[in-house]
């Protein structure tokens, strides 16, 4: 793949971040596991981390290697941006066997080259790193020490840079667009999955200038009382007279996301959902204020449980967290999470899905926005109507969407 | 959530089948991390597998418990069929934070309910059990003894019943028809990204009596020399002129699998490539033949390889593998696989997906059939034209679909 002089430098820049939180952190080697860290890193893109895979970084040496699975090497010359004689893979008999595993392939690799007693940081917590593979790490290579890499780099993805973010506007249009299908696509006698196939289509297809992408979660889809639980997707069952729906769903381009979450009412909600719906948009707004440079995750949360604690209400979960450049199961980054106790510092190009739901026994709430800390402030990222979405033919004070 | 006398019945034969597991392996507790044994035992659905969540089977406990995040509960209230008071959240502060781990409430709950000196199976080898979390799991319980319990459930799972084979043929009618509209969308001057824009449509609204479920692996659609790399998915750039495009897709219904893989030729294919397609159809119909019970997964591979290298071709992937029920990032079940050395014994109701694909430096065929083990020898579960499909307006001898 050929990358421009302006790709190459931000890859540049990216390993220079990492080695200098490496040796912050005294580590020499770094195995880094998560597909999104190694996509950050190398450019690498592939639906491949079903299986052992990682990019090392090697604190006195110029690039990266990639260590893969044999058939997926190819992939690896089609996306990196590295030598590839640094793509390294190992053979397929390692694959999900009763009596090898990867890791014995990669620590015998890296006694190879020298490596075999140094300071090495693995991902401890990285869904695709198993505990299997840490103690096989472990066994075989006696003489390193170990120490915990998780998150390295995704500190260092925590500030993005234009590209980045323009990638990110690019994935909020396809949001927008894929929101508005969802709420055409969402009424009495629909099926829940046909709903479905339509906002995939518009995620998929994006617009005439630009393709999506896979986003990192699929449509998340809950109605009825399963509005009380966020993390239902769909069924075959028609939606219903008077059903609540929550859509969450994200843009996504070149994997960067724009999450957004909006629920509809099919049919006249009750006083206390419109009631309630208007206390999340109130809160929402109050907690987008408190967005700017200088201030902590834990103050956008102390402006929105200012708005809602007056209305008598409590939030268990915490409002949102940092997101970007994401592969499956999550588009988070792990991070920074917006609630109380967290003190990280806003900066300019962090980018957070501000997701302040409430559920309770059997109906929820879910109103969002995806946003940029700028220079002065915020900028919300997507462009759809903040407020409960309601459908369907009866008199109704609020504008009604059909 | 309502469940059938059947469905109910299903689940306690599962519970049995995994007791004795437990008790051949010596586990008193076992916790169950991976999402597709969870549900499997519990019938629990939710996309919340990106935080930490178990089912734990006690071997002297009736029902299982489901343990999980706070605002997941309700999604499990909906989803299993468990007394709720079986249902155990943890609070959200948990979450994802640089300070607590939900495995230190986890393990104090195994505790307070006197399993902390127990015989205590964990997945090992499971995606979302990090090495983080058995970490903290052992500092959290220092009287118990750790086994590993990976695969212990898979292999329970590795003969389907009647229920879940009548799901995976239901997965199969959905691919089928997604497989046409792949065909029909790919064609000179489309976007890659609006072919699988038009494959998602299909697998989610799946057919008028059923709808599909999100596949556990997204649409892979690697493409021109590209089509080496078996993983890469998609991009927004047009099908050009004698493209090769690999398209492997899977139906999927309430989570059970039918994968299907073929190759589209956009123009006439060279000689080299056509001569290629039929040792592949050549050597799947051979080793489908290999398939009945009593024989092994490695002579499915040998019957495979004998035709293969009787054109001087060798493979170094493996086949093929069990397969069904699944949750991102893999539909395989990781117990069986089709290649050399592997002695699987082949049982009635075991499920395959068959995909003897072959890459080269720059260019690839994959043609694959998912099948069941029957009494007698194979079902291939989907129907669809096993050969090359050519598309295009030229003179060539075979059948051209366009």
């Amino acid at each position: 793949m050929l990358f421009s002089h302006d790709e190459y430098q931000e890859y540049q820049s990216r390993i220079a971040k990492v080695k200098k939180s490496m040796e912050e952190k005294g580590i020499e080697v770094l195995l880094v596991t998560n597909p999104s860290n190694m996509n950050y890193l190398t450019g690498y893109d592939g639906w491949s981390f079903y299986v052992d895979q990682m990019v090392a970084v090697i604190i006195d040496e110029d690039e990266p290697l990639w260590i893969g699975r044999y058939q997926d090497a190819n992939g690896a010359k089609a996306t990196v941006w590295l030598d590839h004689n640094n793509i390294i893979p190992y053979p397929d008999e390692y694959v999900q066997s009763q009596t090898r595993h990867p890791m014995d392939f990669i620590a015998d690799f890296l006694t190879q080259i020298g490596q075999a007693k140094r300071k090495i940081g693995v991902e401890l917590e990285s869904y695709y790193f198993t505990a299997l593979a840490y103690e096989r790490l472990k066994a075989k290579l006696p003489d390193a020490t170990f120490k915990d890499g998780s998150l390295l780099v995704n500190y260092v993805r925590i500030i993005k840079s234009e590209m980045e973010i323009d990638y990110m506007k690019k994935a909020a249009t396809i949001v927008e667009k894929a929101m508005q299908t969802a709420v055409n696509s969402i009424h009495v006698g629909a099926r829940q999955c046909d709903a479905i196939a339509s906002i995939y289509y518009d995620l998929i297809t994006g617009t005439s200038e630009y393709g999506g992408d896979y986003p990192a979660i699929v449509p998340l889809m809950p109605t009825g009382e399963n509005t009380s639980a966020p993390h239902l997707t769909w069924s075959d069952q028609p939606f219903k007279d008077n059903d609540m729906v929550i859509i969450e769903i994200a843009g996504c381009f070149k994997r960067y996301h724009a999450p957004l979450a909006r629920t509809v009412s099919l049919g006249k909600p009750s006083e206390k959902v419109t009631d309630l719906s208007k206390v999340v948009v109130e809160g929402l707004n109050h907690a987008l204020d408190a967005v700017k440079p200088g201030n902590t995750c834990e103050d956008i949360e102390a402006a929105w449980r200012k708005v809602i604690s007056k209305h008598g209400i409590e939030k268990e979960a915490r409002l949102g967290y940092s997101m970007g450049l994401s592969y499956p199961p999550d588009w988070g980054e792990h991070t920074a999470s917006i609630r109380k106790g967290d003190k990280t510092i806003l900066k300019p190009n962090m980018t957070f899905h501000l997701i302040p739901a409430l559920w309770f026994e059997n109906y929820g709430i879910e109103i969002s926005e995806s946003f940029r800390v700028t220079d002065q402030g915020v900028e919300v990222l997507t462009n759809y109507t903040r407020e409960l979405i309601v459908k369907g033919d009866f008199d109704f004070e609020e504008p009604v969407i059909s």
